[in-house]
């Protein structure tokens, strides 16, 4: 048999598309494989940030006393539920609803609005257009902005450790993913007012961490320092980790999670922007904890491992927001300052009496502060895709870091306020802070009725 | 040059298949790409399940007394050892290999038979045709597979914890992968006759946890309370867990580990399931750790953790058979009760003084049953694509919910009296429960030799 | 209308190609979609080997004692920081850039060669053509490729526990991964003469674990055991571990991160070689585990958890090599004799007073070795692609088993006495060893100043 021109096309034709049939295999387009890619793509770097409510439940209880540990656990393992709950209800629709600049307005309560997922760009006709340039199920891109959203209720919780009572601090969270997170949230990843000003904030060093941190400040001020540790006459009493174990746990499955946060944040197989941020993250990380380690050690004659902890996770919320924008020599140096800058950020806390057990504070405010600046300082315009323009040190002059700052002092100034409000609502409403019978004997009595540990002492062990 | 239409047709499809060659890269065709994706998704969600080994350890480690961690923490870690021994020399073929509606009877030793996958359906030319549905590598299917085996065993762990001997517990473990889920699980997944009879269990809610659960309750039965526990005049003596740190690590890496055991039992990459099957594990699951929470709390006057835990865990089980049959509202519902089943199933353990020390069967058995029933109750037909009908709530009538009580009831038999025959067996060949001076002891020092913690009260912490 | 057959050929076409505009998704092309999913299998493997840090920590300083746990978490922690800056610096260049059949000598700092990845085989232009036959960018082969250095550089660590100076350590990691780790990686890896000469490693029972294994035992060797661990009459006194509990999650940790290792290595979307090596790596691990247990139980009568942890890993880096290259079957007994050899190592070490505190060198030097020498004996010709030959079982004779022994004496040779020279200079220039005071009071204060644990005999455990 001969086969002319027009039939060895479509032969060829079907080499790769009958193949499939031959085998009984059910082999996919190349767009439902793009979808279906791109889908386990996103629910996979989801469930790594899923797992970071371990790491900040290890570093935050770690980082505190024993006679703390059920409660600090209890805090970090109810809050991710509770933020689940405010963030189908309210959350999602609130920030990724079609809308106004400020708020979204459509399909608001419990994933109620239309939507044709994974159809992408104008094909998409439904209630979250700005977050459909990702062409995903819905409920993966629900479930991906979801853990993001936890993220932010969870970073409060070590700030404010050691003395929130349990029931305030659940019902802070709800409000929190429920109606401040979403807000700002829309402003820039929900097609807001900020979005269009031309800020970015590639994974969230402004819209996760900062608003965390800001919420976390908010907390340290109603709640004022735990007792006894700053002395009538000016010193600072330090209250030691009860493990370090814990605390080092905890940070190696946050630097694990950061590997979905930021290459995830993607929620799209493209190789170059993947491999990239893997590298910018990776780079900012253990620069940051050299630097802060290094620092330290010069400081306080030895290296602290805590602050080798804070270091690290420094770096990886500096880096959170500039990953995708900036080359890896660029995030050595972003790593490398957010490094120094959480380092000085603890001394300063103790110095101005802002008693952050865990250093939430110099971590996620601080440096997701700093990290939304990078952007303007260190950009290269589409380095990865996106049209950021560039940065003041690399030919951009200062258009986008004047973007930058906007956007952090509106997001502060909404965060700050939104968290008094609810806090002194609260605080009126049910009360924040346990006794201070409650809080020498340890909230794991007072507020759970149990202890952390039993038995470490045991006859067994002298055997 | 000018191109004809046909040319240029051509040309289009350069476009799309030979570029793979100027570039030198090795292009798939579209099948290829499907079965290499289905096969990172199947084995990277399997990894995680093997993960949960890690969680179900600590669990149950945690909430046991310090003096038994060791043992625990050994049978934990054997335990999936053996199963892969056991699930490799007969599960697997006993399981899904071609035979009657009973049991595998092709290709039962060693993963004998013949095999062409990734062949499927009617292509599919192997011994093992029950699972020729999803189109991966036969070696795949099988690790995928061996990792739902191991978890049915250590489930068991936990229930017989703090008393049973280890040699005595890994013989049963052998025998449970060997001879027992693997014959329920054909009945079921094999294409054996629960299956034909209209029986629904996605990911596993009968196969792998209640199997686990009726295993567990045959043990603690068989073995007793332990010493101390349930005093003459009838007073529970509370053994408190020694870390709860361990408890909480546990859950979380369970939790993750979910996100391997229900999404990644589509065993292929269908968006749609895989998104679907993640909102409603979620779902399920920070439902129930809420609704657990709050009526321990109201009912005990204070939230324990211990009891958020199982929670969660329960809202876990409940969902693993409905989660690809049932809404996103459907799943908060199942969660809300599965929450409060564990927290009253907990009390009636106690009251009827069936002694397990983790909560075993709460968890597993009661919500294992609860969530197979809600197949019954909650299915939407082919909502992500299995044909399952409707439940009773749901339009579809009784159909449904008799054909999965035959199956609780069937399994829940079989599993019994099996479980029942090894543990007599073993009793009689060598003992089950350790000595009464040992038990007082702790297995640690009688089993192994050795204590799992020392120094934790060493002069260095009074430095 | 009526279509001809062109334009229905055409039609077709758009059928595959076309539906991405239709629904406005970004349907990717075949070669696109291949070189996104091998990305996202290389990243996605990567994180999981990352994690592995987390493990060695975890059995690290839970095999030693309570008051040298900062000072090891430290290490552990700070070891894959000061990898990674080396590997960027040198390492990388060293080991793939293109040179001669002895080390790297283009683009050799910072990543700076040219290249145009993903291109594969001839196509690929840059300066790193011994790794351009995976398609993926070169951020991803280096990120994936700094994970392995980090762990040669941390499997060192364990051996030389609870003596060597923080400092001197970190020196000495860097030398590691600069100079000494990509030079033998070159000479397999980087088409050196190894790889000419017909040597054959997988993943790395040679360029990863041995390496680290020697320079392991280069560390001893030059730091002498621990005060107390061998008394002038010839006993050994036992030092037993302060957390079991650590060591186990630590273990689950590794086996979990050895799925990325193994598997991970093909650097390709291979669906039969990536479930193959799972296979072959579960197997071997199980099965070492399995017979580690039971030797130790018969040598000393009962079954030391220590042991059973040891016998995994050396399950795991035997196999390590030759995963991709065996039989199923095969990997059942090579897993079976790498547990009874770690138990024999063990006990050697000992007994010439090779003070180890974790059996670093049992697990990674004796069976780093072992598996290496079994790719001689069972390797089945292009069993998942590679044309290894067979083996000296497998019908090949003796070829490719003198191939490996060559490798691993080249190997063994350089990476003694390259780490001789590193550490001798390192201890004439800051020192080796703390003070005998300080490893009496142990590191954790004289390093770091802190404890690792407070509060765990705490006045509210009395409650």
């Amino acid at each position: 048999m001969t086969l002319g021109r027009r039939q060895k096309c479509c032969a060829a034709l079907m080499l790769i598309v009958g193949v499939a049939w031959a085998s009984g295999a059910q082999a996919k387009t190349a767009e439902e494989l793009t979808v279906a890619l791109d889908t386990i793509w996103v629910v996979l770097t989801a469930s790594l940030v899923f797992f970071m409510n371990l790491g900040f439940a290890l570093v935050e209880s770690g980082f505190c006393r024993a006679k703390n540990t059920v409660n600090i656990l209890s805090k970090n393992f109810i809050v991710f539920a509770i933020s689940c709950l405010a963030f189908y209800l309210f959350g999602w629709g609130l920030m990724f609803g079609n809308g106004s600049p400020v708020v979204g307005l459509e399909g608001l309560f419990m994933l109620g609005g239309s939507d044709n997922s994974p159809a992408t760009g104008d094909a998409y006709m439904g209630a979250y257009k700005s977050i459909a340039w990702t062409g995903v199920p819905l409920y993966a891109k629900f479930f991906f902005q979801l853990v993001f959203a936890g993220t932010a209720a969870t970073i409060v919780s070590g700030a404010v450790a050691e003395r929130i009572k349990y029931l305030s601090f659940i019902i802070f969270s709800f409000c929190l993913v429920a109606f401040v997170y979403p807000i700002t949230g829309h402003w820039i990843w929900g097609g807001g007012w900020l979005a269009t000003a031309g800020f970015w904030d590639f994974a969230g060093s402004t819209v996760v961490h900062s608003v965390g941190g800001w919420a976390a400040l908010a907390g340290v001020i109603v709640l004022g320092p735990r007792l006894g540790k700053y002395a009538a006459d000016g010193t600072v009493h330090p209250m030691p980790a009860h493990s370090m174990t814990s605390g080092v746990i905890g940070c190696f499955v946050l630097w694990l999670g950061w590997f979905g946060f930021n290459p995830g944040s993607t929620m799209a197989s493209d190789p170059n922007a993947i491999a990239h941020v893997f590298m910018t993250t990776n780079t900012a990380a253990f620069m940051a904890l050299l630097s802060a380690t290094a620092l330290n050690w010069m400081w306080d004659g030895k290296p602290d491992l805590g602050m080798s902890v804070n270091g690290c996770l420094a770096g990886l919320v500096a880096i959170t927001a500039p990953c995708a924008f900036v080359t890896v020599n660029a995030a050595l140096i972003i790593g490398l300052l957010a490094g120094l800058i959480v380092v000085c950020a603890v001394k300063l806390c103790d110095a101005v009496k802002i008693d952050d057990p865990v250093g939430a504070i110099p971590v996620h405010l601080f440096n997701g502060v700093f990290g939304t600046i990078c952007v303007g300082l260190f950009a290269v315009d589409k380095i990865t895709g996106a049209a950021t323009g560039n940065g003041l040190f690399t030919g951009g002059g200062a258009t986008l870091l004047i973007a930058q700052l906007q956007g952090i002092a509106a997001v502060g100034v909404y965060t700050l306020a939104a968290s008094f409000v609810f806090l002194y609502a609260i605080k009126m409403l049910v009360g924040l802070r346990v006794s201070k019978d409650e809080e020498e004997e340890g909230l794991d009595i007072g507020e759970h009725g149990q202890v952390a540990y039993t038995g470490f002492t045991g006859s067994s062990y002298n055997a």
